[in-house]
């Protein structure tokens, strides 16, 4: 049994921004594919969870860049589970350009849910065993939680309405979705001069049809400045992702 | 030298909705995957286009549903050149599922736009030469300006300010982003019980990073009408985009 999954992706006119460098977005589908797969080859996807009502769900990530491959350009996801902290799997990847020069490292924290509840289960614990490749390390540190810089000045950008392009097959926003919001809360002339190096996203809470989200960022946004903090409040004022981009 | 293309794209989790029913704006872009593929393989795609400053942007199309294919299904994009008709270049489609069972047909007209004055161009009255396969025809009749049934009541819905994630590679707002707007328009309950027979869509002003659309569509949105219009107006009040959804 192999605990490394590879599998390529092409950037297609879809997964470049005006700059030709891949969606971060974009690589966020690539990503969560290529754990799906893994996952199903190794006895804890989708398929093998659905009968017994648990499925994973994405809760931390975090993402290092050393360069943005182009359009028609190929990339290969490399991902495998990590281990397990408390009740969290760590699933780490890393990723390569068509010439297997590493472009970028990943670590990401997931939990597992009982759909009857919808509580996270302790790992192990049921009759899905999550095997792990311990000592394989992407990152080393963990994700951890997402806050703002002291001192950061944080303001209302818009509030968006979540409608049918923004909800998936189980009804609820996809995690990609919250990608493309954080990258179009910040102004143009920043994401074509900022070279972006880390982006870290926690998901806080779901989101459903009609959802009315208030976006937040850092008011200041400079390229010399080093960090980029955002937020998304819902309806009731839960916190709904959080993220921070250097 | 074969006219006819064909391309296969499988259904990953964001290219089907809440119903599990491929997207609309997925099929878009696979069409418009395959008809730059078949463009490059004839002669007047991108990579001969480029260097003479002409490109294709399309300026209408027409498609007709049997079926929508689920997630992880995958879908073969048959197109072709049809003819030319006055200056729009017409290119057909036929799409089937992963039985080769036909599920939609599309017929799509382009204009070859000179990047120097940003003019259509005469076709087949410069270098480029662009082949047709004349008689293989998709559907009879070719697109048509799209206008709003008599006696319709089109009210405005909101509006959208377009950010980064809905602009491509040439700045402009991708055509797939158009289409996810005019769904985002909808109600969900209508999406879920509307059977979708035919969609069509005119691409008609360019749009812009920081241009403000305002979204307006028939009022009376009821699953036993028939028809349903659509249309974008720019900040300008120049109309950017209209659609009808049957």
């Amino acid at each position: 049994m192999d605990l490394v999954w590879q599998e390529r992706f092409k950037l297609r006119t879809y997964d470049v921004d005006f700059n030709n460098r891949m969606k971060i977005s974009s690589l966020f589908n690539f990503m969560q594919e290529a754990a799906a797969n893994s996952a199903n080859s190794l006895g804890f996807g989708y398929d093998q969870m659905v009968a017994k009502q648990l499925f994973w769900v994405i809760s931390r990530a975090k993402i290092e860049f050393t360069t943005f491959p182009a359009l028609d350009e190929e990339i290969i996801v490399e991902t495998w589970p990590r281990t397990i902290d408390k009740l969290y799997a760590i699933r780490d990847f890393i990723i390569y350009n068509q010439d297997m020069i590493e472009i970028a490292r990943a670590t990401t924290s997931w939990l597992m849910i009982n759909g009857a509840n919808m509580r996270p289960q302790r790992l192990n614990s049921n009759q899905i065993e999550v095997a792990t490749f311990e000592g394989k390390i992407a990152i080393e540190t963990l994700c951890e939680k997402i806050e703002p810089l002291a001192g950061s000045n944080i303001k209302t950008i818009n509030t968006v309405k979540i409608g049918y392009n923004d909800i998936d097959i189980n009804q609820h926003v996809s995690n990609v979705k919250y990608v493309e919001l954080i990258f179009n809360a910040f102004p143009i002339d920043f994401l074509r001069d900022k070279q972006i190096t880390k982006f870290e996203i926690n998901f806080l809470t779901e989101s459903k049809y009609d959802d009315v989200l208030t976006i937040k960022r850092d008011q200041e946004i400079e390229v010399d400045a080093t960090s980029f903090y955002f937020e998304a409040y819902n309806q009731n004022n839960k916190p709904v992702v959080t993220a921070m981009i250097q």
